[in-house]
């Protein structure tokens, strides 16, 4: 997890040591419910609440535009009634607050278009954002509460991924449903103000539910882990409220979680490196709704194509230098769908220099893909593997038919310095996704409701603009 | 696995050995569905198909006598209503079937008081049953297609059980909750007439939700595990019949389940042994409310003191040759409540030469327990380990005051080859533990009705007589 180490804190929000002093005393549970419970304690700080406002925002977004992906439709067909206490987003049913969260996580994922976290590595926000809003609506928690809730659970997410990584991922595990019903349980246990022997029993319930397995990718059996994750985690913290019981040390205990889903737990020593720090703030977002691997080289080209102002006849050639990472995954050299177009570097560097909006899912149509003109370019672009081992970081050299040669780099495992562009850009993205569910009037009315997030008295508020209205 | 291999044969029905043609020439996955359909097609041989109604009786009575208990209440709360598709046995609320599936599973393991079976190992009926009846009250299927559903989901998790352990017991994975949601799933498969293709996803979606740890003994999360199982292999089936996808071979693909759950997949030829046999003949009934570890000393005390009509007075000491799995879990030597002493081979001795009944849940009192007479007769046993590897044989021999050496032994790994005795045994216990939660009237008519379930139009008529009547 070496993009959680020093050299990506940028702006990061410090509130002092007495977390790695928790750490040291105690063991591996006991060190994440401290940091939990530390960073998400009131009154937040300014800037991770704006992330977390950004998560949210981002979150309901990619949730309302996968509402309609089958995946979820057949959810909520299996979970929604016309009733319930909380929103199926972007659907006119309701359900119980765990079914909605099962429900809304799955949405949310769908299009695999929602927030980054090289923590776990995976997506940080879906599990505890599906769980924290329908346990909010039940709670007609304040808005602030949420954003706090929201924090609570990706600093403990993120910290369990720095203990039980690399070997919990590189065996197959999903982090995000894994890792995910932990951060969704501890989102929960901030939400219903659990105390310490709370928080420990709710992570007790996380480690007995969490699951998600890799084979999963490619399927809806993806996006439906994260769902659990957020219904699991929810599940959690709830029942333990009403007097549930489980290991309180769940992570370490003998035939844990540790035991079962990792070859090395890391002492929590490890986690100091990042002692007092919100890494809530290290959440990457994605502008291409495309496959992660590939967004580094697509932000180089997109730098290139802007600054020379390149049209695609005056390309010769494009070389991308790309992590194994990318190479793995996003290779596909004669990609036929616009599924397999998200998965192929060399597609999508023909659609970015097209100027093709790579950042709206509709763009990857099969017709696309097919065109002469996007073919042709494609087939002048290569891809090799470059000699950095950052997994989100690429080089992009572009040789034009009049002789000159281009070359821009991009680095994504390092944060947005500048909050206030990733909201406008968030933004702009947001309401694209929005509008096909709600309309252009209500996608700007509760993204403008998401900017205010903090100010909401219930989050009510903000879930009834998420469902469409009329017949 | 020693116990499921040959020796244990007891009259079980053999369908041929077309299945092990199968396991030989495709991968896990596709070997224990096949297993599955071919075990659970119809017609269903009588002999599986008695255990099955065996299996179902013995889960209506301890799901009757567990809804009272905690963790069934705390989730009773969380999921049920008024209304709703499908029962919560022994309570009046009502849910959807994901989560009636959850609640009864919880509730028939809350006591610990379930069926064995040594292939997981753990509890065999549990997850499927809570499963396949909550389905079937949906579907409103007729009886005998959820007894058909029962050995489908039973002969799948003991498959899959005897391919991934020792390791995955063994790191500390709870098989009851990871096994039995793949058994779970191919007992509601089977109950809605999926394909081959439909089972397979179904197990795929039950491999990537299968969860539970070891580390939650002793909690209420050992009762959720079981009933995580129940609704997360129904959700897998059902989901899959409205189209859902998941990876087809989740067992054995690269970073499935598998891979994060045990250290050594064995190969399908592994299966060749039990090919054809319903190893759901196999289940094991307890018959004290107790640890099963402890079970075989119980039966051979219990043998000693009929046939020698052994009086406490009379006895001078107790000599216990046991397990190590008995003395691991169940050598507390000074047990101060009734839960404890359920985890007191000591104690235990004591209270059956005493003829109290250790059938009734009821009968684990404290003060019992901390009573001189049983505190003085208890003092007077000792165990030790024995000198086999029978996790579930035992020995006992007793010095009487009078100097005579009595001894007798038990092996609880051998199923019961007379079912009518056993079917009477089961009725009995099940008649008490259901007249708490229903009355003797009801009980009575409850298990009646569940001696012919394999007549039953719709199981919807066994669950009706499975609530409460009255204000």
């Amino acid at each position: 997890m070496g993009a959680v180490g020093a050299g990506n804190q940028v702006g990061e929000c410090m509130i002092g040591q007495t977390q790695s002093e928790v750490a040291r005393s105690t063991g591996a549970t006991a060190a994440v419910v401290a940091a939990g419970r530390e960073l998400s304690a009131a009154p937040l700080h300014d800037r991770p609440k704006a992330v977390a406002r950004h998560c949210l925002l981002d979150w309901l977004g990619v949730a309302l535009a996968g509402a309609a992906e089958p995946a979820a439709a057949i959810l909520a067909r299996e979970s929604g009634t016309g009733a319930g206490e909380a929103t199926l987003v972007g659907r006119r049913e309701r359900a119980p607050a765990s079914l909605a969260a099962l429900v809304n996580g799955t949405a949310a994922h769908a299009l695999d278009y929602d927030d980054v976290h090289l923590a776990l590595p995976g997506h940080a926000t879906v599990p505890v954002a599906s769980a924290v809003l329908a346990l909010g609506e039940r709670l007609d928690a304040p808005g602030v509460e949420v954003l706090a809730g929201i924090v609570a659970g990706v600093e403990v997410e993120c910290r369990l991924g720095m203990l039980v990584n690399p070997s919990h991922y590189a065996r197959g595990w999903h982090a995000t449903g894994t890792l995910g019903t932990f951060g969704a349980a501890a989102g929960c246990a901030r939400l219903l103000g659990l105390d310490d022997e709370g928080w420990g029993r709710a992570l007790g319930l996380a480690g007995t539910q969490a699951a998600g397995v890799n084979a999963s990718f490619g399927t809806m059996a993806k996006p439906l882990n994260a769902g659990k994750a957020a219904m699991n985690g929810l599940l959690s913290a709830v029942l333990v409220a009403d007097g549930f019981t489980s290991s309180e040390a769940v992570i370490e205990a003998p035939h844990g979680f540790a035991a079962v889903a990792t070859e090395a737990l890391a002492p929590t020593s490890a986690l100091e490196a990042v002692s007092g720090r919100h890494l809530i703030e290290r959440t990457l977002f994605k502008y291409h709704a495309a496959c992660y691997w590939t967004h580094a080289s697509l932000e180089a080209l997109r730098e290139l194509r802007d600054e020379h102002e390149l049209d695609p006849s005056e390309i010769e050639s494009v070389r991308l230098e790309v992590s194994q990472q990318a190479l793995d995954v996003a290779d596909i050299a004669e990609p036929r769908t616009g599924l397999e177009a998200k998965f192929s570097l060399r597609a999508l560097a023909a659609m970015v220099l097209s100027r093709v909006d790579t950042s709206d899912p509709s763009a990857f149509t099969e017709e696309r893909v097919r065109a002469q003109e996007l073919v042709a370019l494609r087939d002048r672009v290569s891809a090799r593997l470059a000699d950095h081992d950052n997994a989100v970081g690429a080089s992009a050299a572009i040789a034009t038919r009049d002789g000159r040669e281009l070359s821009a780099s991009a680095d994504l495992s390092v944060p947005a310095s500048d909050l206030g562009e990733q909201g406008e850009r968030l933004g702009v993205k947001f309401e694209r996704l929005a509008a096909t569910a709600l309309g252009h009037d209500s996608a700007r009315a509760l993204r403008e409701a998401c900017e205010h997030a903090d100010e909401l008295g219930s989050i009510a508020e903000l879930t009834a603009l998420a469902t469409p209205r009329g017949g």
